[in-house]
């Protein structure tokens, strides 16, 4: 499956992929997903948001079992982020078949469409819009770098943008919900694991930096005439990482964009993203609050003008405890529940349906942590344990 | 005449002019020029770099006296910066008809092409390579943002780009070029006077710095595991005022390339563009030294690389001071030659011509000093006094 899937999307230059929604990648991607859930003898449908849907028994009976991921990726993403939850989820069905487990609920595996956001800026579009998280008018807004809006991408892929939207009764199919996901951060390299259970997602949001001076001459003028956003920009990012450090929380400036973004001239628009997260609400609050105040004092004494718009915010995520404990004990874990049950700074998919459905994660080892990037990896051997942990769970939740 | 240049390749959000090397609203500034030429029953020519001439007399005599500048913009420049020179060439040459001025020598006008360097990164081509200061291989390799080659961009703008390269026949026809420019600082503005005299240029140069870190995921990596190259970058924007301040120069960073560029992304690269001019090579030398000083410090603490390049430099330019002294004597500012001459930051074909033939530049007043942006702005009248002024040293340049 691996073998397929590697090189779709792949940057010759960079090695990473750029698997963004509703592209040629994504398209070649989505047809692989067919093409397994075809191999495999699966029910295949494409749901009202894009979402792709494989079965194993009837999925109307309800109470159904479900895993997956997403396979869009962020640009210049690593090969694992998403896909090794798809990619497990087959190899997770085979290996059920391979045991003759007896599954007396429905099993399905979910390719959710859009979770990193990359093309439109809000992440996890396609869960989102089923869970009635995203407004239909909302999603109809979501524009790319292009001018290009969602619903003309979705046309262009060919598929029809009229009857996007919440959609309860597919949900309602759903008893269980368990994403796979590589881990993020170092704790199960630090832990010593292969395979983590998550406990919770720590809240984040995204904000807009709106530096905005006067665009002049790099050469003419003088430096006290100047009203220069780029110096209010990175007083700020210094800004940030003082006050998630202080916190024990992360900020990042990450995306930026410069108006006019000339060698010679002073730029009259900076604009930067700040991605913010911590363990709980309070101490995110308090340092956005903290980066926004440094960010004002900067920008006033640099005679620039300053606008902060929250783009997104989700809230703490708390996996709910009954089928984290479930799972736990189906993986034999019962004894230390405290570890390898970890915290993510990451959003998914899975804390999209939380709170619609019982959702939970497992987490695969990945030595350095590094994500989002091409060097992004985890080994064969943690790989091939998450993909029995998963076959394990989920002919676990299967039984009645 | 400024009518109908003016909604040339005006943008209708910011205001500012996109007028880039050999693009649409390139092609129709061109036509406009040659417009100008024919309704003047000017002999008109393009020669083998795309620069435009028009002539009145025949140029193949020898010591003529050309002016001119150029039509093209930075991202969302100014309407005076370039054509204010195009324009006022032309009604000087209408207002020297109109006095039935003597003219001994042939006088032209010329355009010259890519001055401001937005489109291919290097400023100054047309002149640059007329006066063999850019070499054919150098001009072929240049490449823009969408992986275009200048020769590319020529012949889809219909010029042949086999031909270009230096033109000394065509230089060693001029004897005396002057360019007339808007001022692009508040020299004139302090002063009091409508125009001015140019003494030097500075020596300036761009340098790029790219600080490379590692691309992980801005939730979950931890900020002790991070090598985030936006750090880095800011602690140099920084640096870079500060030095500057100290030596009295200028340094501005005011374009930027992120990679990947994702709101949940640490930066895998940052590449920041310095563009940095003094009074004097030496001063230039030092502020530029100290801010590479400080980015490595900033670079090696926070575990990211650094690599520097200077991407263009021109050493200072001392105005011819025969063709200065003979410009104020017919001017009638023999008594006080220092004011309003004066020394500028910002570079110029006339800059580029200079040592090849004698070269001189005007200055009309600008009150604000802003430049490169929608809100640089002259005064009618002193756009009237540099006509005049124009016309003047034309006639006195033109007597035998």
């Amino acid at each position: 499956m691996w073998r397929e899937l590697r090189p779709i999307g792949r940057h010759p230059e960079s090695g990473g992929y750029r698997r963004f929604a509703w592209t040629g990648a994504d398209a070649e991607c989505r047809d692989w997903f067919e093409a397994q859930a075809s191999a495999r003898g699966l029910t295949y449908e494409v749901d009202r948001n894009g979402n792709q849907w494989a079965w194993l028994g009837d999925p109307v009976e309800g109470d159904a079992v479900v895993t997956g991921s997403h396979l869009d990726s962020v640009p210049d993403g690593g090969a694992f982020d998403g896909p090794l939850g798809v990619v497990s989820s087959f190899a997770a069905l085979d290996e059920l078949r391979a045991r003759g487990a007896r599954l007396d609920k429905p099993v399905g595996v979910v390719n959710f469409g859009d979770e990193e956001g990359a093309r439109f800026g809000l992440a996890c579009v396609g869960s989102r819009l089923s869970a009635g998280r995203l407004t239909v008018e909302e999603a109809w807004r979501l524009t790319d770098g292009d001018g290009v809006t969602l619903p003309q991408a979705m046309e262009a892929a060919g598929y029809d943008p009229e009857g996007i939207g919440a959609d309860p009764e597919r949900l309602a199919r759903i008893g269980a919900f368990v994403e796979l996901h590589v881990e993020q951060g170092r704790a199960l390299g630090l832990s010593g694991d292969a395979v983590g259970i998550a406990s919770a997602i720590w809240p984040h949001g995204r904000w807009r930096f709106d530096f905005r001076g006067e665009a002049n001459h790099a050469g003419t003028t003088r430096l006290v005439d100047r009203r220069d956003p780029m110096l209010s920009y990175a007083e700020t990012v210094l800004a940030a990482r003082r006050e998630a450090r202080l916190a024990g929380a992360v900020a990042t400036f990450g995306k930026i964009s410069v108006e006019p973004n000339g060698v010679n001239a002073v730029p009259s628009l900076v604009r930067g993203w700040l991605d913010s997260r911590a363990e709980d609400q309070e101490t995110l609050d308090v340092v956005v609050a903290a980066i926004e105040e440094a960010a004002r004092d900067h920008a006033r004494a640099g005679g620039v003008e300053l606008d902060v718009v929250r783009e997104s915010f989700t809230p703490v995520v708390e996996f709910e405890h009954a089928l984290r404990d479930e799972i736990a004990r189906i993986l034999g874990r019962e004894a230390d529940l405290k570890v390898p049950v970890l915290g993510t700074g990451a959003g998914h998919d899975a804390g999209i349906l939380s709170g619609r459905v019982p959702t939970a994660m497992l987490f695969v080892r990945n030595p350095t942590g590094v994500s989002h990037s091409p060097a992004e990896h985890a080994a064969e051997d943690d790989c091939l344990a998450g993909v029995t942990a998963l076959a394990d769970v989920l002919e676990g939740l299967a039984r009645r």
